[in-house]
């Protein structure tokens, strides 16, 4: 049995290299960009008008003027005017560009107008005022976006910007969802009083689809020629398995047995963990990887997000820092484990606290919903105390 | 010009009732759940095998037995055998039914099996042991989520193990995206120099691509008859409108005056806040929701997480808490208006920290990819100091 950490090092190492694939803007939100991408021009590209008013040349101002008369009005989106002499302003709108001969701009609110000119009505004015100018922020062909980002409404924004109709994103490997069990019946089944419905694969596809990864779902039975035959299929179709149950000691627990049959290299089985102990994992030639998860729903929901979720996003090229919270109440567990402590997680005046939700198990499915995080509690220490900080494993934003 | 709180309070005043939908299961990720739903039968449904091992009677180990023949096999999804003898045992997977007659369920670690007997090799065993009982998480009839609940991995995970296929959530309201502003061209346009390429209309389709909005965008021309056509249109076909520029005190921001012309009515023009403060707000009859943002990408994004969001969740029946950062280091800002800080938050043993993250101002687009929250700093402060916890309204994950 190895650790936690050792599984995690083992499943990382794992990471895949995606493939790319080029998709509308409109498209692109929670997706990984695949391409680096520099400012097309300088951000932003012309001295721009922040404030509607007037512009003015600022040498005039030192001079002393303080009445200019309007020779126009320079509107957003219209070709730059030019100031015809230093005793005139031109009226401008937020969004235009700044006129030629002018470098200041006075808000509305800092001048009356009337019969063609304008007073400007205060004392103080700096040069280049209310004007964004050309560059400023971003100069052309600086990098804006790295390789490895992922896409979200602030990336949409800078890649309509820089006129990113099509953008190179990470392609997601191909996902199957199987389920193993005979007391397994499908969702719109009435089970019989022995069985209970599938839920694991409706979760582990729901939880995928955060990232728009699409994943099938397979169902496969306790035996282990028909399990061999469909497994072989599914491993030539995809490039990822996630699979929940028959991993533990159960004379029908054939999913490794399996699995070896059909190439798939065993990198480690059961993790020194609570729950999920008889985790397996496993790659295969292509690159494949096979996450077998137990069967047991908690047990599988906190493997998807300990282990698969960050394997999945590294193949994309984010390696996200772990999140802390600071343990509610004092805890204790002996067993030389790590725990992964279910907690409901509160923000009070920006300190993470993580209170214990009491559940029942790794098969308390109901619990899940009290809760919304894992707190993962190391193996070597018995004794956990309200207010140290441990990480967590969050499953619900 | 109203206060951040005043204009928050307005705009959730103005929430919507939402419609019902209903979907199938996979797809009912990141909506809200519309119905109450309680559990269908007990949670687990019968008395469920947690250990694969044996399961025996325990008056007979009570009694001194260390011995027991193996009677059979009780696997999972099968009907449950029942115990011929208390001297017999039942090898009994994980998930099975217990057996009748049966009490207690020993591991197989604990165990040795010779010629069909199975040894116990331990010395203490309490009653129900690796058992998990009938209706000890959930009774049935027992709400497990209520109405408004919004729906992650977890939910899904029961909504799976009740039996619903088809699940009703709220129907979100049709939302049209509207820019305007004449030096704005479309993305796969190549701008002149003194234009840009709108940028607003996509962030806010993918910020809404969120919780699986789909919006139609337009653009209206800086004219105010033809805006007045095209808007008349667009108010009739949704239900809710987001609009970026023409609210300030420019010559050509005309959309106060027309969206007056149309009888929306407005519920307030200026909030006392940087950036944004030229935000517009109103409502139509056949509670449709106006929300007329700056034109300043940084306006219009901000203004969408602090207002826009919330309204939308509330009217789908969720009210969120607000999250809390402490402020990374001191601050200062005069002005009597609401500052929204760009931070970059960190995490730091449980301790959300909120780093300023400088920027030019509203229209500086490419500094929201550096931060991933605003900071709402108070109108009323003028010196913030680090360490002190302010409300945080984040836009990236």
């Amino acid at each position: 049995m190895i650790s936690v950490q050792e599984a995690s090092n083992i499943i990382m190492k794992a990471a895949r290299p995606l493939g790319t694939i080029t998709v509308p803007l409109a498209e692109a939100t929670g997706k990984i960009l695949q391409e680096s991408l520099a400012a097309d021009q300088d951000f932003p590209p012309f001295d721009r008008v922040m404030m509607d008013g007037i512009a003015l040349n600022m040498e005039a101002w030192q001079n002393g003027r303080r009445v200019f008369k309007i020779q126009g009005m320079q509107t957003a989106g219209a070709p730059p005017l030019t100031l015809e002499s230093s005793t005139n302003c031109l009226e401008v709108m937020t969004g235009a560009m700044l006129p030629q001969g002018t470098d200041v701009v006075v808000r509305y609110e800092d001048i009356s107008v009337e019969d063609g000119t304008a007073r400007v009505n205060i004392e103080e004015l700096e040069g280049w005022k209310n004007i964004h100018k050309k560059g400023t922020d971003k100069q052309k062909g600086e990098v804006l976006l790295a390789k490895g980002t992922p896409i979200s409404p602030a990336e949409i924004a800078v890649l309509a910007t820089v006129g990113r109709s099509m953008v190179k994103v990470s392609k997601w490997p191909r996902v199957a969802i199987i389920s193993t069990g005979d007391e397994l019946v499908d969702v719109s089944e009435i089970p019989e009083p022995y069985q209970i419905r599938r839920s694991n694969s409706y979760a582990l596809q729901s939880a995928l689809h955060e990232w728009g990864v699409a994943a099938k779902m397979h169902h496969l039975p306790d035996d282990k020629d028909q399990m061999l035959e469909a497994l072989r299929q599914i491993l030539e179709d995809n490039d990822c398995i996630i699979m929940s149950g028959g991993v533990s000691k159960g004379k029908r627990d054939y999913v490794p047995e399996a699995l070896d049959q059909l190439g798939v290299q065993q990198l480690f089985h059961r993790v020194k963990q609570r729950p999920g102990k008889p985790f397996w994992f496993g790659t295969a030639p292509g690159e494949k990887a096979v996450f077998a998860f137990p069967g047991n729903p908690v047990s599988a929901f906190m493997c998807f997000y300990r282990y698969f979720r960050p394997w999945l996003l590294l193949s994309a090229g984010i390696s996200q820092d772990r999140q802390f919270a600071v343990l509610g109440k004092d805890f204790e567990f002996f067993p030389d484990l790590t725990y992964f402590l279910q907690v409901k997680v509160k923000n009070q005046d920006g300190r993470l606290t993580a209170d214990p939700v009491a559940g029942r198990g790794s098969g308390d499915l109901a619990n899940l919903l009290q809760a919304d995080a894992f707190l993962e509690l190391p193996a070597e220490q018995e004794i956990f105390r309200a207010g140290e900080p441990y990480p967590l494993v969050v499953y619900r934003a």
